[in-house]
C-alpha cells in the first residue's frame, strides 16, 4: 500500500505549497490495474528469453520538453512488477524539464523493468502532457488572478491522477466529481419548467436548503438576465457560459463580488488572456483533459547488465 | 451482463466484416468503473433537484464529423445508471457522420440521463476521435495492401475498448498485450549480449521452442544486417524500426515473403502513404491512440419534460 | 444495479422535498454484503428443511412507534436472495409509525423470506433508531432556524445509509468524508505552530488558494478570540467547540453573519434547545449515530404457505 | 496482510485463555474499507495544510471507565493510512481500564494520525462499549455457570469484531452465520404445517440426517410441551423463548442434561441474575450488540511536533 | 444473481431429500471466473466467424454412464455468456444416466453456446465424476449405516460445489472448511506437549470451553490408548485414524456410543464394505474429491442453425 | 505482490531453459483465494488450542515418486498466512524425486504452518501429479520430435499453475484461451454452411483478414479431404481429429510442412508412442490435466516446538 524504501518519487517539500499528491495508494490501485491489463497472464517475452535474476540499469529521458508528472506511477509501476527494482527521480512532478533531461534513474532485474516500462510510459507521457498544456494556459494569463481549472472531461479511471497532472502544471481542480459539489446547468432548469424569475431564485433557495451546509452551490447561465434571480438566491458561482468577452465584463460587474465567477466555453490557449482580462475568477478548460497530446518519453538502458547480480 | 431489451446499440450486421465488438461484459465493467468514480456518492444536484419519476427525450448529437464508436459504451452508461432508460443508435458503429447528425436517441427519466451523460460522451467522444484518427490514416494508404495496425500505447484501462475503435475505423490490432505475443527488442537482445548472428539465431529459436506452438514470434530489428540472422531462426514477423523509405523497401525484398513485415517508427499521416509504398505487410502507429483528439458529440433534450411519467 | 419491478419500495414523492435517497446500487452493495457475511455458504436450516419453492406471506410489524428509514434495504435484502419476492410499503421513509403499524408486506418463496429476515431487520432497525433519535432532536429546537446535522461518528461501512436516515428524521447532513470539505481542528493548528494571529489567518488564506474553489472551508476554534483572525481569512463556517451557551451567544455575534457557525460538543436532548436559542446556525451532534438504539421490529408470518406455489 | 513490525497491539499471551482474536487479514479487511469510505480521494485538509513528512507523538486515552477491545483496529487504521506510524497499547484487549488511562501510544508523521484517528476511535469505542457491556452482564450472573453469548444481531459488517468484543467481556459466541449451526425457530416450523409431536420428531430427525455430522442442531420452543419431541429427536440445545422464569426451571428439570438449555428473551441487566438461576446453561442478549452505547475515546498529541523527522 | 427464467436447471422436488445445492449466486460466482478464465477479451474464434444472432440447438450428451451433477453450473455458464440461452435438463442432479442420455438440451445463439461450451463441461464433468464416485462408495456399504463423507481435500476454488457433488452422490459432508467445526489432529496435540492423558482431557475440555455452544469437536487419535482420555473430555466425534479393522471394531465398542466414530485412511473401493462393517458411524475418503476422474459429456449441435433468427 | 525474503521457492535456474514460472502475483491470487474458502473466519482449532507465538520445524515429505510442481504455491500458502513462516526447498520445480524426498523444509509459527497445509498439500499434490504424469507421456514419445501439449480441460480457476505443471513434465501448452488463439472446429464450420470446398478455404481466409497478424490460426479437420481446402487458406496448424494412424501419417504427408500438424483424440500412454512414431508435430491430450491423480505429499514436524520463540 506504501511506496518500497527503495523509492524516492515522493520525497515531499518541507513546506506545502500545492495541494499535495494523491494518496499511493490510489495511484498503486491505477497502476495495478494498467499492469494487469498489459501482462494478465505475464510477460511472454522475457519469460521466454531473459533471466529473471539479470540486473540492469536503465532510465527515462525526456525527447522533448515540459512539465513533469507521474513519477510516484513510475515508481509503482517498477515496485508493483518486482518490489527488488529501485527508482530515483532527479526532479520532482511540477518541474519543467528540457529534451534529453534524465526523468528518473532505474536499476534492478531487466526482465521487471521491460514489463514495467510501457505502463510507467504510458501514464507518465499522458500526465506529462497534460501538466503541459496547463502550464501553458496559465503563463498566457500571467498577471492576471484567474485561476485556470479542469473539468469532469477526463480519462475514465484516470481522474485523481489527471486533477493532479492538472495542479502539477500550475492549474487549479473543479469538482471531483457529481457527489462533492452541485453545478446547475441549462438541462436541469429546462425541466423545472420554472414559472419566471422568482421560481428560478425559490428553487436555487431550496437546493441549498436541502444540501449539507458544506456543499458549494454554482449554477451555470447562458444571458445576463438570468444573473439576478440566480444572485438573488445566495449561490457560490455563477458559470458564464459561452459569454462573448463583453458579456463576460458585464457579468462580472453585476455579481461584483457576491460570487465567484467563472468562464465556460471556447477556452482556448489563443483566447484565454483576453478571457481572463475580463475579470472573471475561474476559468475552465476541458481541453486540459479530454485532448491530451502524450509528451515523449523513452526508457534506456545505461548500464550493461550485472550478469552477477542474484537474488539475496 | 447483458444489455437490457431496450437498447439497441449492438444489433448485429447481418454477415461479420471485422472482428466482432468487445463482449458487452467487459464494456460494461469500464462503464461501471467511470460511473462510480464520477458519482461515487449520487449525483446531488439531481438529487436536490429533479423528481427522479420525470421523463424526458433526449438525443446526443454529432458537432463535427466523424466515424462512430462508443455505441455500446453510451448504451451501458445509461443502462447502468437507470435501466429505465432506452436508447436507439441510427448508424452502427464503423459508419460515418456528418456535423448535426444524431449518434443517440435517449428517453427515460430525466435524472439518470443527465447523471450518465458526462460518462457517455467521455467515453464515445474519446472512441471516435481513435475511429476518425485511423481512418485518415487508412484512407491515406488506400491501395495499398498495407495494414494500419494500433499499439500498446493505449489509455490505461480502456485498451478494449481503444482497440475496437481502430478496428471501427478499418484498422487493424497488434497483440493484446504482454502475454499473447512475443515481440523481441533491442533491449531484449541487448541483455542477451549474443555473440555474433549465429547465436542471435539460436536465440530465438529457443524462444520458439520454449513457447506454445500458438505464439506469434515478432522481431525488431535497427538495420539491414540483423534481418539475416533473424530470418534464419524463423521467426513470423520482422519490425524495422524507423528505417528510411529507401531501407524499409530493401528490408521487404531482402525478406521476400518469408515473414511479415512491420514498419515502424515516424508514422504520421503525411508519412504512412510513402511507407505504404515500400511494400512493408504493416505500419504500426502509436499516434492511433496516445494523442487521441476527443470528437466533439453534445446531448440535449428534445422534447418536454413528460410530468405524467411514472415508474409503472 | 435496480430495484426489482416487484418492489415499490423506492416509489418517489411527486416534488423534492429532502435530498433523495441514496442510489439504490449503493444500497443493494451494502445489503450484499451483509448477506454474504450472515449466510457465507447458504442458510443451511432452511436447505435441510424448507421446500425452496414453498411460498408465503409475510409482514413486518413495528413493536414501538417511531420514524421510519430503510425500506430500500429491506426490499434489497428480499430481492437479492431471491428475486422472486416482492414487497410494498404502506408508508414511505421519514414517516412516523406506532407501535403495531405494518411497516412491510411481503410475499415470495418462504425460504428466502427467513434467509433474509436478520440482515433486513438489522438494517433498518438501526436507520430506524437514527431516525427517529433525529426526529426527536429536530422537534426540541422547534421554532429556532438551527439545522440538526450528523458528524463522521457513524457506523464503518453505512455512513451512506446512516446520513440518510438523519436526513429522514428531518436532521441535515455534514461532510461526507474528509475528502469533499475541509475542517481544520485544534490539532492541525497546532502543528502548525502558527505565530501569532496574523499567521493564521495566512495559514488559512493559504489553504483556500490550494483547493478547488468547490470546496467549503470550516475551521474549529476553542476560545471567542480565535474568531477574529479566522474571519479574516474568509472562512466558510467556524465551529465554536464546547463554547458555554453565553460564549456560544456572543460567537454568532462577533461573527455577524459573515460565515456559518456551528456548534459542537455536549449536545444532547436535553442542551439542544438552549443551544439553538443561541442564534447559531448548524448544531452537530454525534450521538446521532454514534450510540444508537435500534427500533424494535419484527417480521411475522400473516398467511398460511401456499403449498400449491411453483416456480413457473 | 499482518501487522507491520513496528505495531506490537497483537502481542498473544503465553497461554490461550479464549479463543483468539480474529486473524489480522480480516481486521484489516475492516478497517480498510472503512478508511476508504471516510477518506476516498484523500484527506484534503492535511493534503492543504500539513507537511506530510511532519513526525509527532500522540495518544489515545479514555475519558471513561471499562473493557478494553479494538487495539488491533487502531493498530490497522494507522499501518494502513502510513506504514511509518507505530503504536504501542500498555494493555491488552480484554482488560479494564479507568477514566484517564492511556490506550495506545502512537507516534509518526503527524497527518497520517489525524487522517486515521476517527476511524480506529469509531471502531475502537464501539468495540469497547460491547466489550464494557459484556462484562456487566457476565458479572451480574456470578457465581452461575451460565454462558452469556451474543445474537446475529451484529452491526452489518462487523460481525467477526463484534465477536470479539463479546469475547473480550467475558462473554461466548452463539453461532457465527445461517451457514455454520442450524437454528430451527417458530416460523420454519409453522411452514411445515406438521401433524402432531411425532411428525415433529420425525421432522427433525429428518434435518438431522441430511446435514454432515459436525453441524449443531438448535430448536426453539415457546411453550414447555414441545421440549418433549424435540428432545426425542436428538438436538443439541433447546432454546426456551421468552419463558417465565418457573417455566425456564421447568425446562431445565425435563431436558435433564439431554441437550443444552438456552434462555431468549427479555434478558437485560436486571432479569440476567434470575434467569441465570434457573439453570439454563446459555443465555443469549441481543442487546449486547444491537443498541451500542460508544465508549468515549480521545486522541491527543503529547509532544510537540518534530521538524527534523524526515522520510529517510 | 438468480437464475433467468428461460432456465429450469434449479426445479426442485416438493419435498427436501438431501440438503439442497448451494446457492445459485455461489455457483454463478465459480463459472463467471471460470468463464473470464477461458475468455478475458471474448472468444476470438466466434468474433471472427460466427454472426452473433445466429441460433442453433445443442444437447450435452453423457457419452459414458454416471450420475449427474452440474446443471446448476451448465445453466450459469450459458446464462452468463449470453442470456438469450435457454437449458432444461431431463433429469435433475442425483440421478443415474447411461452413454447417451441427453444431459441438457440447448437452444440460443449459437456463439454464445460455443463459447461457454467448454466450460459448462469442464465443470459438470468435473462433479459429476466426483458424484459417481461417491455413490460406487456408498453402494458399496450398502446395508451398513455408516454415512461415506468427503474431506478438505477439494479442488482449491470449488469447494462448495464437489460438497454438492458428493451429496448428489449419495454421500455426506464433513465440516465446511478451519472456521466452523473443531477437528484436533496429532499434530496439534504434539505442539501441546501433556503430560499424560489428564493433562489431555483437560486441554480438550479447555478447547471446547473457548468455542461457541455450536461448534462440533472432533478429535484424532491414532492407538487404543488413546479414546480413553479423549472420551473423558466430552467431545462429539473421535476419528480413528489409520487403525486396523480389528482396532476399529475394537474402538467402536470402546466409545459405545458415547461419541460418534470417524474412521479415516486407506478408505477405498475395496476396503469401505469391510471398514463399514466395523459399524463406524462415519466413513471420510479424500479419494471422493482429490482424484477424480471426469466423466465423459459431450456438446453437439442438434439442429441446423436457424438463419433467420434476430436478436428481436 | 512478491515473495517475503525468507522464501527461496523461485530461485531462478541462470538460464532459462523453459517458459519460466507464472508471475508470483497469480500464483498468490490463487493461494489467498484457496486459503479463503479453506478458513473464511480463521482456523478455530488453532484459535482455541495453540499460542500464536509457538514456533515449530516442519517438512514435507513425498510418499510416492514423481515430478515436482507447486513449490511457488507452497511458499506463497504459508507466507500469506503468517509471513513470519520461512519455507527452503531442496530441489526446484521440474525435477524428480523418489518416496521419502524431503519436498520443503519449513519453520515459524507452528499455528500458521497447520492452518495453510491443507491448502499447500492440495494445490502442490495436484500440480506434481499432473507434471509426473505429463513426464510419463513426454518418456513415451522419447526419440519422437512431438510436442506433448496440453488442452482447455483444466481445472476452473488453475489454469495459469496446470499449464505450469505441463511445462515442468517437460511438455508443452497449447493456447491459453479463447481470446489469444483461433481454433476452428468441426461445429464452428457446421454453423457457415459452407458450400463447396472453395467457400471453406475462403472462409478461413476471411477469418485471417480480420484477426491481427499475431493469432495463430488453427483448424480441426475429420477426414483427409478437409486438409486441402484448409490449406489453400494458408492456416498455421491443421488438427487431425480422431484420425487412424496411418490417416495421420497421410495427413502429415499431404501437409507436407506447410502447417503444423496436430493430433488429437485417444490420446493415452499405451497409444502416444504410436501417434509419435507418424510424423506429427504435436500431440494434445485432455488427459493431462482432466483426470489427475493427485500425488501423495505430507507434512509432519521435525523438531520440538521451540517454546521460547517470542514475535520479537
Amino acid at each position: 500500500m506504501t511506496p518500497a524504501a527503495s523509492g524516492t518519487a515522493s520525497a515531499a517539500p518541507s513546506t506545502v505549497v500545492v495541494l499535495a499528491p494523491p494518496p499511493q495508494h490510489l495511484v498503486d490501485a491505477v497502476v495495478a490495474s494498467a499492469l494487469a491489463e498489459d501482462a494478465p497472464w505475464g510477460d511472454i517475452t522475457c519469460q521466454a528469453l531473459i533471466d529473471p535474476d539479470l540486473r540492469t540499469t536503465a532510465a527515462i529521458t525526456a525527447r522533448e520538453p515540459g512539465i513533469l508528472c507521474g513519477t510516484t506511477a513510475i515508481e509503482a509501476a517498477m515496485r508493483l512488477t518486482d518490489e527488488r527494482i529501485s527508482v530515483t527521480f532527479p526532479r520532482p512532478d511540477g518541474t519543467r524539464f528540457d529534451a534529453g533531461d534524465t526523468i528518473a534513474d532505474i536499476s534492478g532485474p531487466a526482465s521487471g523493468i521491460l514489463t514495467a516500462e510501457r505502463t510507467a510510459l504510458n501514464i507518465a507521457q499522458r500526465l506529462s502532457g497534460i501538466a503541459t498544456m496547463t502550464k501553458a494556459f496559465v503563463d498566457a494569463v500571467d498577471g492576471a488572478p484567474a485561476r485556470i481549472v479542469d473539468t469532469r472531461k477526463t480519462t475514465p479511471g484516470l481522474r485523481v491522477l489527471e486533477r493532479w497532472a492538472v495542479r502539477c502544471g500550475g492549474g487549479s481542480n473543479h469538482r471531483s466529481s457529481l457527489s462533492d459539489a452541485v453545478m446547475v446547468k441549462d438541462n436541469h432548469l429546462a425541466l423545472l419548467a420554472l414559472d419566471g424569475p422568482e421560481a428560478l431564485t425559490q428553487a436555487l433557495r431550496d437546493v441549498r436548503s436541502r444540501l449539507p451546509h458544506t456543499v458549494h452551490v454554482e449554477v451555470e447561465v447562458d444571458r445576463l438576465e438570468q444573473i439576478g434571480p440566480v444572485l438573488a438566491a445566495g449561490v457560490d458561482t455563477i458559470m458564464l457560459d459561452n459569454f462573448s468577452l463583453d458579456d463576460l465584463a458585464e457579468g462580472v460587474r453585476v455579481i461584483g463580488g457576491r460570487a465567484l465567477v467563472e468562464a465556460s466555453g471556447n477556452v482556448r490557449l489563443d483566447t484565454v488572456a483576453a478571457i481572463a482580462a475580463t475579470g472573471v475568477d475561474i476559468i475552465s478548460a476541458g481541453a486540459l483533459t479530454h485532448s491530451v497530446r502524450s509528451l515523449d518519453l523513452g526508457l534506456d538502458f545505461v548500464l550493461q547488465p550485472d550478469r552477477t547480480g542474484s537474488r539475496a
